[in-house]
């Protein structure tokens, strides 16, 4: 259970493969941008400027990009049509809208370095214009999808919502098992993944073989890269994805690091954990001794070999795709993603 | 001004003729309701509970009954292929999405007479099943709607946020005036009346003027059922919306009752209404004095005077559509909803 992960130390981090794909896909990104900023527009001048600060706050756009490199990827011959432009947008949109509406349950006050929506301009309005947002990516995906596009993505929109009741309902449960848990990050994060991925494959109207193979890579990858961002928040001194070292923790939010330590956890142990997460009280050391509990079980390392597991399966399910630049960085920007934490 | 209103007292009311609608549409509504019931399964137990909490609470199901009606009035020979079925439920689930979060919006504690999902489970929960059901409604619809009438539902979604906004947005602001208060009930009320209608007559494929009649004769409804509606907060001494009396007062919302007659105040009233509405400074007779001013200068008479205005429209607008119980339902459905507070 001590085995220490042995993933060499890449040279260039996530965020150097996600310019290096931003730049790949840099028209397609162009008209992305295009379509959001023309879709962010309302009669109603709040809702878009509520809309544009979280939009255009930097996000990354990791699943717009996912769309375009999986359409490269799939293409045969000359699928010359960009349909997929309006459905990775569409996809932007449904993620911003799931973050407007996770901010106000979760009552987070910061992301990406600013101050939240809920936070400048209060839980109400965030709601509403998260549902704006969500109305306008189905939109958007009406346009010209086909029926299956759009029945991915409604089937999609639909675990998203599941996944995220799922979590809530699980609210400083300690006991919750890692299967659940995995549940909930499908749900959360990894079914966007892979639909984003799908959506590429789809609109070049490649096999089934290599759509399904698309999904099972944005599945696995979406899982590893949450598995990640939950190891971050007990490890890194960075402030990567723009919370601070702790949140999780001091929300009382159930991660895996923290599910895996509950359960190698001694009776004084798990007397801890009920204090500090179900009941939410929390002295000043408590978050150095919680990680001394989590350290003491070496369960960020096994945190980490479980995103390797799913990063694993990620980058073989490629192996259906011929080799090219595209793959190249997506399997780079894996291997790095797992690479933040160590 | 003061002219009262001379419309004669039906013997039968709204909910007669509601009744007769849906014993008109039994079989439809009876398989709308199946599909509801199967749509309202998840595999959380918790979104089950809370949306049928709602859904199941004895709603009229007026908006599934207008497409019913819309069908059955737009049907040429034999269009027996009953894609609105599915459609009605969408439309069905839509609503029930903006009432979950509207009632978060609006902190408010009852609707039909049950406590609100947000008052039982809370208001985190409320916005992701909310989700949930805006999600539900994408899936049905998606699964076998013509490009035009995704576009209906979806930019009807659209305007249905952006009402919902600019009402937040104008709350207890007593100088909105009735243009942009219309605007927002043609958001809240009127665009999925006009879409359930619309929506009857596109999926029995009839021509472009019936369906303009019908998207006309649904917006004008809606507006219509919504003043009234806006009336019976200051009038009626029923409890048939199942609000109380003076909620709307109480919460400081701004209704066209009121809108009138702080135009029409002299400055001692409007100080009245600055104290009572913008600053929610309400003592014990508050409620009584502002009967007394809305009284004083007719404005219960000439909302409903606005009302019968609307109504008007949407009767004549069905001047297209031949003689039959379902055209003349729908006529007998309008009067009678003016009814309600005569």
């Amino acid at each position: 259970m001590n085995k220490v992960i042995q993933l060499k130390r890449l040279e260039k981090d996530f965020n150097y493969f996600v310019d290096e794909l931003t730049s790949l896909c840099k028209d397609d990104l162009s008209l992305i941008n295009s379509v959001i900023l023309d879709k962010l527009d309302s009669k109603i001048p709040l809702i878009q400027e509520i809309a544009s600060h979280l939009i255009l706050s930097g996000g990354k756009r990791l699943r717009p990009l996912l769309t375009c490199c999986s359409f490269q990827m799939s293409k045969d011959k000359l699928n010359s049509e960009k349909k997929y432009i309006d459905l990775a947008a569409a996809i932007e949109f449904i993620h911003a809208a799931t973050l407007l509406h996770d901010d106000v349950v979760d009552e987070s006050k910061k992301r990406r370095g600013l101050l939240t929506a809920n936070e400048v301009w209060g839980n109400k309005i965030s709601v509403l214009v998260g549902d704006f947002l969500f109305s306008r990516a189905f939109q958007l995906m009406s346009k010209n999808s086909s029926q299956k596009i759009l029945k991915l993505l409604s089937d999609t929109s639909v675990i998203i919502s599941e996944g995220e009741v799922l979590e809530l309902n699980n609210d400083k449960n300690l006991t919750i098992n890692e299967d659940i848990y995995l549940e909930v990050i499908h749900g959360k994060t990894a079914s966007l993944f892979s639909a984003a991925c799908q959506v590429g494959g789809m609109s070049a109207e490649t096999s089934k073989e290599k759509i399904e193979a698309l999904r099972s890579f944005g599945t696995n990858f979406g899982v590893s890269f949450q598995l990640i961002d939950d190891v971050i928040d007990y490890s890194s001194t960075t402030n990567e994805i723009g919370k601070n070292i702790g949140d999780d923790f001091k929300e009382g939010k159930v991660t895996l690091p923290l599910i895996i330590a509950y359960l190698r956890s001694n009776s004084q142990e798990k007397e801890f954990w009920k204090k500090t997460i179900q009941n939410l009280k929390q002295e000043k050391n408590d978050f150095n001794k919680a990680l001394e509990i989590i350290n003491k079980y070496n369960c960020i390392n096994d945190t980490i070999e479980r995103a390797v597991h799913f990063a694993n399966i990620a980058k073989d399910s490629l192996g259906i795709f011929k080799d090219t630049i595209y793959k190249e960085v997506l399997i780079n920007l894996i291997n790095s993603s797992i690479a933040r934490v160590l």
